[in-house]
């Protein structure tokens, strides 16, 4: 209570910091006991998963997961399982998107894209397997002990993943390459393609840890806030981020002719729009108390785009 | 039993050819009631599903679910859901299999393949979208009140289908093309591609019903040896097959230089060997008795090639 406001805010930033990166290393050794060993003849594919998997990235939704479990007092174990299931089924998302036939990215986190660095049918197998082996962790007794459990967090994953998800999200997101967009259209578009996950991740902790009606509402209202918060400010930066510093191809949108966020906002307005959801996230926080001050610190990270 | 053997097996055989069909068509309004309809920005995605879902086939993994779901009395609903799942699961399979990047096939069932009749990105995502979809529909409560059978069907169907099952054998089998492969390596190859699922449905009644560890082993003996003999008399029809029938391109096995077991053992030795296999399937059911007729009567069509 000492501190000044802003000498508090950068003490939290620096924890944050250290706390995604920790957390980021626990997902990966996760992810490095569950993905199969690049062994037996199918080791390409296994090994095209591995790649994928680990290139890098900031870990935000496994992140969402443990910071979410954590609040329902969830073995660590459990929910780094959870987080792992849920990157491998990011991970595949990334893998199909960069194809040629799709968004048509050679690069990735820095790094050629599975099809490139493999090959295209290897990139569709390695997605393909990343996809089913989600599922997979999800629904093995390791998860948790009581199958209802398990049996929610599959369910709600595939929903949320699905065709009227995330997959439809994309569909939705190439049929539009060149159309007008009204900021509803683009509002359910984010919501299936990106917010449906980051939803799914916030409330994962929360099934987990059979929380209450209640506080899944919470964690669900805080997380539709971030998502939206989360794909303004990157629509921002694929339009005016440093690409050295992305590690991505950007100006994608604008050649593509997308209508985003910012398209239609303009700059100003955008930037204006992503802090005022991320300061809404966290108001649905409140029934937390102070437990869940790593969930506020994500919110205000995401729109200073250190997430 | 006044009937000769002959016209006994003939009586038999239309039978299961009824049997087959009203199971076909009954698979088939499940799944139109399950996948989700065409409405929505993302209608073209649920068009492309429903194009590859309802293309036809003969649907013998469904056949297979509800068969071995009636030795345990399972609900004729329950038993068509799970059906319904594999049946996304195996269409998806199809989907990504014709693909430019894998196969190559412009045709399927007689009509032009996904890619062809939509787009490559349409192709990949409705494959993506059915996969999805299938863990969506054995995870939902309406498919079992038990959450410890939901989480089992998920969890069997996802080893069965991801990295060291089906999607591992389509790598191994794209990577093996000019290759010489012995025996051994073509028995895993097909063991993982194809008779991974085939097993899955044959044991999906029993995990449906709660069956005995010995009824779920004579299941897995039956569909290992129907499997084996399914995929010899595949490669035999693509080699000797009449395309207008089988409403595919065949010959792509010579055409990829592909190693199959009738390569390595020759027409007659293949057909004499798939004859075995679906004898040695029927032993298995011994246990269940008169009550897997169409179990044995399958295994018997198998070979025949009128599935």
């Amino acid at each position: 209570m000492s501190l000044d406001t802003t000498e508090e805010t950068t003490k939290r930033d620096l924890a944050l910091d250290v706390a995604l990166q920790n957390n980021a290393r626990a997902v990966e050794r996760m992810l490095d006991k569950l993905l199969p060993k690049p062994e037996g003849p199918e080791h390409r594919l296994l090994n095209a998963m591995r790649y994928a998997t680990f290139a890098g990235g900031k870990r935000l939704r496994p992140f969402l997961v443990t910071a979410s479990a954590d609040l329902f007092r969830v073995s660590k174990d459990r929910a780094l399982r959870v987080a792992a299931a849920l990157e491998c089924l990011h991970t595949y998302s990334l893998v199909h998107d960069d194809l040629p036939c799709m968004d048509d990215s050679p690069l990735r986190r820095g790094q050629p894209s599975v099809h490139v660095a493999f090959d295209e049918a290897t990139a569709v197998l390695a997605g393909d397997g990343l996809l089913t082996f989600a599922f997979e962790i999800l629904a093995d007794r390791t998860t948790h002990d009581d199958p209802a459990v398990r049996s929610e967090l599959v369910s709600e994953l595939a929903i949320a993943a699905g065709p009227r998800g995330m997959v439809g999200g994309q569909m939705i997101d190439l049929d539009s390459e060149g159309k007008e967009l009204d900021i509803g259209a683009i509002n359910r578009l984010q919501h299936m393609k990106t917010g449906a996950l980051i939803i799914y991740a916030a409330e994962a902790g929360a099934i987990l840890g059979h929380g209450s009606t209640d506080t899944r509402h919470a964690l669900k209202g805080y997380a539709q806030n971030l998502g939206l918060a989360f794909q303004i400010t990157d629509d921002i930066l694929d339009a005016e981020g440093d690409p050295e510093k992305v590690g991505k191809e950007l100006g994608k949108d604008a050649e593509a002719k997308k209508a985003t966020f910012l398209t239609i906002l303009g700059s100003e307005r955008a930037k204006m729009q992503a802090k005022m959801l991320s300061e809404q996230a966290v108001e649905h926080l409140e029934i937390f108390g102070d437990s869940a001050d790593s969930l506020r610190d994500v919110a205000r990270f995401v729109v200073e785009r250190r997430l």
